[in-house]
């Protein structure tokens, strides 16, 4: 497996309304897509810095995983992804290999067409790590 | 101020000699440097991954901020780090007369000669944030 960058960094808010102004307007950066996953529960906003996006994740539901994050250890970071080459399923394959729990099994689309597969946070030193990489 | 890209995460862990494991031999990244920070009560094992860095972070005291932050969370993401460029200091009164908190107010020297400061969660989202630029 192949990790080439920080490819963005997930971040559990309770309102994108009131979390993007402090992005844009304090940090300088632009919200460039507002886009709902219906699956995964959660309205997320977009900013590129440099090579990395900052994706903040809002819940559409109190019981959505990003709801319940927010309930036990309030806003902030919720996840990390690492962009892979070489092929997610095949990355997924090789982390359980070596003694990792995987949330998934295979790979799965994520929000922005990409294919994303997450690391049990128990096998990663507390981060909840996820490996993702663009979609065909 | 011009943040231009995630200079590094900063992860709290327990112990370096057992997280390094995983960020060399699942992920795949290399340990280039290790550093005491005496002052913040730190032993740093830094990552490059693209423009990126990962920090990881160990205490070197009961007393110490990320002993406190591991006592009270868990392991875990404990700060994002953005570069920004054209004075770190002139980057901090910005965003203070912007209404954010600061608990630097004034840059100081960080792991690696960096010059960092820091924003108080409370005003970023729950995410506590550094500035950084490198030294001169």
């Amino acid at each position: 497996m192949k990790a080439t960058h920080i490819e963005h960094i997930g971040i559990a808010v309770k309102s994108l309304d009131e979390a993007i102004p402090y992005y844009e307007n304090v940090l300088g950066l632009k919200c460039y897509n507002i886009e709902e996953v219906a699956d995964q529960k959660v309205k997320t906003a977009f900013f590129q810095i440099g090579q990395t996006k900052i994706e903040l994740l809002e819940s559409t539901s109190p019981e959505g995983t990003i709801a319940k994050f927010i309930e036990k250890r309030g806003e902030g970071v919720h996840h990390v992804a690492y962009a892979v080459e070489g092929g997610l399923n095949a990355a997924l394959t090789e982390v359980e290999g070596k003694g990792i729990q995987l949330l998934d099994k295979q790979g799965r689309k994520g929000a922005e067409g990409l294919n994303i597969g997450f690391l049990h946070p128990k096998s990663t030193g507390g981060v909840l790590t996820e490996l993702c990489e663009k979609g065909n």
